[in-house]
């Protein structure tokens, strides 16, 4: 994560490598060509325009989470709820914060706000320039899936600290970065992560950026509109 | 890392385990009971006492990191050299200090000095209570091994950020974690590392820790010994 906003936008993983590694994930693709969501072993790339697309095998990614989906916490939400109060619903059911956990919110959405990449030009610019001219996109009274991660804030320079979600509608047709939702019913399931395994990219835009700037926390809340990491 | 600074000193993972991982690396044990190295497959236990030991597969570790080590450059040093010089040529050599890198002293030592964690008993203090009563030892004319790992800055919170290295003697009977040497002549080896993967305790202790304190940095200076991460 800390590459990508130093701009590192290329990476060498392809989509086929990242999938034998987990059927559940995020991420974005090279030059930041839309959002990357994998559910059920897909992954989907949903792009600026509102276009959603099946992701090749051969489509490459700079940075991407995947994990084997196997949820050990459930739970049926009946009533409208805030984002704000799904995510307390859910710490109160994981054993500790100091794990990452799975997150996939399957339901009827009165509205899901999304904000989508936009591809990038070389010479790259870092992400606080890149997300300025993102796209802002509600979508209203419609089924589909919030995904993603909770990561403990000790892994921030690696992932992203906090709660990391991405939407796409039941249809596949369109989706995005997800700021904020409302969900009108639905099931949620959470799984616990123990492990990680990491993968740098091996090109010389990652063996030069700066990885450790002295704003880190603040580069990625303002990169993902995120909440504080404290 | 993080945990083990919050007094978590008790893992799950035995040694016979994590020697499955790599034939290279250091750490420590269950109730900081001594300093592990790992050479050439061979896990030794570092006591504060002075004594070293061959230690059990069934033994286990709270924080241990290793590579199986293929030395990728080599370099011979022929006059008297200080710790800053040796690490001063070997991030001459490093193509990016974004990547962890292995890091192998064998030689002639005119001096060694270094520190052994003492076994703790429960209630376990926090690791900045535990060292204060670390015995320092220092070695002169051996014929040793000082190694370890460089971890890159963005790896706090998991790692020990920057230098980290542990000595042994040509005898395996004495050595301890490195707080300075001066090298009369010797071999370098450095080995690069791109992938991590990390296993973390499944336990109460883990769990409940706070992983993610305001003054990490200097937590880990003081708990190493280490220069300042920046």
């Amino acid at each position: 994560m800390s590459a990508l906003l130093d701009g590192v936008y290329d990476g060498d993983l392809t989509v086929g490598e990242l999938l034998e590694h987990g059927d559940f994930g995020l991420g974005t693709f090279n030059a930041l060509d839309g959002e990357m969501l994998v559910l059920d072993g897909v992954c989907h790339r949903l792009r600026a325009d509102g276009t959603a697309e099946r992701a090749s095998l051969e489509d490459r990614t700079p940075f991407a989470v995947v994990t084997p989906f196997e949820p050990t916490v459930g739970f049926d939400v009946t009533t409208r709820t805030s984002r704000a109060d799904v995510v307390a619903q859910i710490i109160e059911r994981e054993d500790s914060q100091n794990y990452l956990f799975a997150v996939r919110v399957r339901g009827r959405f009165e509205s899901v706000t999304t904000r989508t990449v936009r591809k990038q030009q070389k010479p790259y610019p870092p992400m606080r320039e890149a997300v300025k001219d993102e796209a802002i996109v509600t979508f209203e009274a419609v089924d589909g899936t919030v995904a993603g991660f909770r990561t403990p804030l000790y892994e921030r320079g690696i992932g992203v600290p906090g709660g990391h979600v991405h939407f796409i509608d039941d249809e596949f047709t369109a989706g995005g970065h997800v700021l904020d939702f409302v969900l009108e019913r639905g099931r949620i399931d959470i799984c616990r992560g123990t492990d990680l395994q990491l993968r740098l990219p091996l090109n010389e835009s990652f063996g030069e950026a700066d990885l450790d700037p002295e704003d880190l926390d603040t580069q990625v809340r303002n990169a993902e509109n995120s909440r504080p990491p404290r």
